[in-house]
C-alpha cells in the first residue's frame, strides 16, 4: 500500500542496530526489516529520534536508507529532522532518489508563536521541494514545540505535500477528536494521523479517529493485531489485548532509557543481535533489566509471542 | 503514626472539592477526609498541585487547612511552595499552628543548577523556620526542576528537618536505588520515599525501596492494599492488582485533564458532590467521561470497588 | 492625566523599599512617589516583576497601594499577576475600590500556543471583571511567553478594557512598527504602548510608534526628559542623552542582579533609605558596587543629576 | 601566538558569507580572513553559532575550514557542536588535521543538572580525542544551559584538553571573578577565559579577569583596540572607546537579527560581498538598516572607522 493520506495500520519507527564497537549492524537492519513486514506493518520508519539519527555520520545515515528501501516492500518514511535547512534538504533528496516513500520532519525546540510554527514548515517544503511527501512530526513532550490543532490546520492547508501526521502529544485524545471534526466539517482536507507516544493510548486512538500507530513498541505484531482488532469492531478483545500489554508499553515509554528497554526486547525476540546503543546512551541497570524481563514472562501468559 | 523519616503506607493528594458557583465544598472535604482515612491512609497532602492551591485566597487556604487537621487523625501535610518566602512561611507557620504535621515544598521552575536548588531550599528552611517538618517534592516533568540524587543529598545533609522526598521523576527507578543504596553505604541520612507521578510505577518503587505512594489516584483504597501486598512479600498478587488498575492510572495521568479525570472518579465514588473545578480549568469531553467509563466497568470485573 | 488609550510619556516601575529589619518602608515609598512625579513622570506602576511583589504577604500588597494611590497625583497601575485566578481578582479589585487607575497582568510561564495564551487573557478578563482597566505585560525574556503580533491583536481585540501594551520582547523593534502598521490600516482599534525592558532601546522605539516608557531606571527624570526631546522633535539631542546612559541602563538591565543596581542608585540619589531586598535577593558585590559607581561619575561629566 | 590557556586578545567569531544564491563565498571568506588578521584578531573561530554552521553541509564546512585555516596566520578554532557525538568527532579529527588549532563545543540545551553537564563533556572529550584542544563555551541566554562556577571548575579538572572558557553568561562578571579567585586560591588551574555575548560587558570584563574577547562584532579592529587600553591601564580611554561604541553593540546583541546587523556592518565595510544569510533567516527591514546606519554615523563622530 502506498504511502498517501489514506495510509492505515502500523508504521514501525525503527531502532539502528549497532554491533558491539559501534559499527551500523546491517545484518540487523535486514532482519528488522523483514521482521516489521512479517509483523503486519504497513510501512517502516527509520532515522527518528528513537533511531539515533543524530548519532549517524551522513553517509552512514544514506547507507542506512538504502539497505532498508532496497529490502522493504512497504513504505519506508526517512526522519530528516535536522538544525539546519541544508542538511534537512540533503537527506530528503538522497533519500526520495534511493527509493523512500516519503520524509518526516519535526519541530525544532525553539519555536513558539503559531506564526513561527508555521513558517518554519514553509521554509522546509521550500528546501526539501514540495514534490517530497512528508510526514508531519508532533511531540510536545520531547520537542517543547506545542501545536494547537489550528496550527496543524494551518500547516496541512498550505502544504498538500503533507499526507500524514505522526500523533504524539499528551494529553492528545481531544487533539486527534478536533482535527478529525474538522476534516467532518469539510474545513480541513484528509490526512493520515498515525499515533506515536510509544502507543499509550492507543486503546482510544482509532475511536477517536486515528488510522493507526507509528511507534516502536518491540511488539509491532501486537500494534497491528490492535488495530485490526479495531477496524474488525471487536472493542473488548482489543482492550484485552492492550491492557495485558501495558505495563511493558509503559514501561518502555520512558524518556532516555526507553530505548535500552526496546532494543533489550528487540533483542530478545532475536531480531537484532546486540542491544547496543550509541554514545551518549542510557543503559539499563540489572535490576530494570529483570524488572522488564518479568514483565515479559507476566505478559507470556497472555500472549505467548512474549515467551522468550 | 506520627509523619517521620519512617512514614510508610499511602499519603493521599487531596482534591479540593468545590460546590456548582466555585465555593469551597467543606461537607465533601469532610467526606474526603473520611474516606481517605477509611480507605488505610496513613496521611494526608492537601493544597498540592492537584488541589488547586494557587486558586484559593490565602483565608481559604487557611480554612481548609483548619478543616482537615480537626477531622483527620493522621498526620496532615500542607502544600506552601510561593512564588515568594513570605506567602510560604505564613502559610507554613499557620498551618503548624492549627495542628498540621509538616509542609511539602517544590522548587519553582527557574531554577538550574545544582547550587540554585540547594540554596533555594536553603532559603526556604530559613523563611519556614528549621522546626517545621517539610517533605522536598521532586516533580521534574511539571516543575522543569531537575534534582541529581546528589543534590537531593545535599539537602537531606543540609536540613533535618525535611523528613521525607515525595519522589516523581520520570524516569525515577534508579533515583531510588541510588538514594537507597547511599543510605546503606551510610553515607546519606534516612528519610521516607512516598512516590507521586500518579502512581504510574508503583508496581516496582517498593522493591526499589519506596516507602509508599503519596499520589491522589481515585482509588486509594487500592493504593494502601498494593502496599500492603508489597509489605507482605506478595509480589505476583500486587502485579496482579496493579495491573488491572493500569488502565485508569494512565489515564488519570495526564497532565491537565487528570484532574478532571480524578475529580469524575470522586463524584462517581461519591465522596465529592460536584466535579467543579475553579478556573482555569480542564474539563472532560462526554467522549473522555465514556472513555473513563468504560475503564471503570472492566476494571469492576476484577475490583468490585469499582463498580459504580 | 487619566490612565487611557491615549496615555503617553513615562510610567515608573516603582521598586519596594524596605527597612534594614526587612519590613515595608512606609516614609520611602513616599520619597518615592513624590520624586517620580517630580520627575515627570505620567504615572506609576506598582508591584510588579520589579517591585518584588511575590515576596509580599497579601495585606502588605493592599497597604502598599492604598499608600501610593492616596498620595500619587498620576495614574497608579497595580501588578495583579499571580498563579490564580482567585488571588489575581481579589487584589485586582481591592486595587480598583482603593482608587487605582488599572492593572497590570503578564501571562503565566506555562504558556506555549496562541490560542492558549488568548484563552489566559480571556479567563483573567473574566476573573478581575471586563470594568477594570488594565495593561497587558509582554515580556519574554523573564516569563518565556512570546506573544506575536497576531496574538496580541486578538486579545486587544477581544478585550476592550485593555488600554495599553507594555512592550518588552527583545528583539522588539518591529514588533512595535508591525501594530502600529494594523491600527493605522484599521486593522486594530487604538492603545497605548509603553517600552520596558530596561529602556535599553528606548533611543529607537518611540520613533518606532511607542507612546514612550513604562521602566524602573533609576534616572526616570533623564527618561522623561528622552521623550520629551522625542515628541519635540529633537532627534540628535535625544541619542546624545540616551547614549550618554547607555552604559548604566545596560548595567542595570541584568535579570536578577539589576534590581539590586536600581536600590542602589536610588539609594545613592537619596530617594529611598535602604537598598534592602527580601529573599531570595541577589545582591551586589563591593567590585559590582564600584562598577556603578565609576559609571555614575561617568555620566556625571554629561549629566550632573549623576553628581551624586 | 599559539592557542594556549595562555591565550589573550580577541578571537573573532566568523561569519560565513554566502553569494547571492546561497553558495558560499569563498572570496569573502579570504578578505575576512585577512581583515581580522589585520584588525589584529589574536584568533579566528568559524563554524559558530554565529557562523550559521547548521546550515551548511558537512562537506562545506569542510572546505570553509581548509580555507581558512590554510590561509589564516592566527590559530583557527572550528565550532563542532552537534546533536550528537558522530557528527562532533568527525567534524573534530578532519578539522585538526587540517591544520586547526582547536575546537569549540557548547552543550546541547537538554542538559539540566551538574552531573549531566559533566558527564556530557566526558563523553564529548571521548569522543574527539584527548589529544584535541578545546574551547568550552558557556552560553546559557541562546543554550539554555546554566554551568555555574563549580561545574565549569570540575570540567576545567577533568580535562586538560580544554584550554579556554568562552564566558558568554549574563549577567555574568562575578563568574569571572570567582574562577579566577579559585585559581588564585590554587583550587583550579589555569585557562585562559575570552568573553563573548556581542561585548555587551567589555568594559568590565578585562579588569575582572578576562584574557580578551571572542566574538564577532563588526569592529574587531576597535576590541583588539580596547583590550590593548586595558593592558595599558588607560581605563578610561578604554571606556570613552567602548561608550561610543555601545549603541551598536547593543543593537547587533539581539537575538536572531544581530546576524543580520553585522553582516550589514561587514558588508558596508567592504569586507563581505553580500549580507545574505541562509534560510531560515531573519533579514533587517528597511527602518532597522537606517537605524543601524544612523548609529554608524553617530560612531563616525569618535570613532573615523565607522564614516562608511
Amino acid at each position: 500500500m502506498a504511502f498517501s493520506v489514506s495510509s492505515k495500520g502500523v508504521y514501525a519507527i525503527a531502532t539502528t542496530p549497532f554491533l558491539n564497537d559501534g559499527s551500523v549492524d546491517f545484518t540487523s537492519i535486514d532482519r528488522l526489516t523483514d521482521f516489521y513486514e512479517e509483523s503486519g506493518c504497513t510501512g517502516i520508519t527509520i532515522l527518528g529520534i528513537m533511531g539515533e539519527a543524530p548519532k549517524l555520520e551522513p553517509e552512514e545515515s544514506r547507507a542506512i536508507v538504502k539497505r532498508v528501501v532496497s529490502r522493504a516492500k512497504v513504505p519506508v518514511i526517512v526522519g530528516v529532522s535536522a538544525p539546519g535547512f541544508a542538511g534537512m534538504r540533503s537527506l530528503a533528496r538522497d533519500s526520495m532518489e534511493m527509493g523512500a516513500a516519503g520524509v518526516m520532519i519535526a519541530p525544532p525546540p525553539a519555536l513558539r508563536t503559531d506564526d513561527q510554527i508555521v513558517g518554519y514548515f514553509a521554509g522546509a517544503v521550500d528546501a526539501i521541494g514540495d514534490d517530497v511527501p512528508w510526514v508531519l512530526q508532533d511531540y510536545p513532550l520531547t520537542l517543547t514545540v506545542v501545536m494547537s490543532p489550528g496550527v496543524i490546520a494551518r500547516i496541512m492547508t498550505n502544504h498538500s505535500s503533507c499526507l500524514m501526521l505522526k500523533h504524539e502529544d499528551w494529553p492528545g485524545l481531544e487533539k486527534i477528536s478536533t482535527l478529525r471534526s474538522l476534516q467532518i466539517a469539510g474545513e480541513l482536507r484528509p490526512f493520515s494521523i498515525l499515533c506515536g507516544n510509544g502507543g499509550m493510548f492507543l486503546d482510544f486512538e482509532p475511536e477517536r479517529g486515528a488510522d493507526g500507530a507509528m511507534t516502536g513498541y518491540g511488539f509491532p505484531d501486537m500494534l497491528t493485531e490492535l488495530i485490526g482488532l479495531f477496524a474488525a469492531g471487536k472493542r473488548d478483545e482489543a482492550h484485552g489485548l492492550f491492557d495485558a500489554h501495558l505495563p511493558l508499553i509503559r514501561y518502555e515509554q520512558q524518556l532516555g532509557v526507553g530505548l535500552a528497554v526496546r532494543k533489550h526486547v528487540l533483542k530478545r525476540r532475536g531480531v537484532i543481535t546486540t542491544d547496543t546503543q550509541r554514545k551518549p546512551a542510557q543503559s539499563l541497570s540489572s535490576t530494570a533489566k529483570a524488572e522488564v524481563d518479568y514483565l515479559l514472562s507476566r505478559l507470556a501468559r497472555y500472549d505467548k509471542r512474549a515467551a522468550l
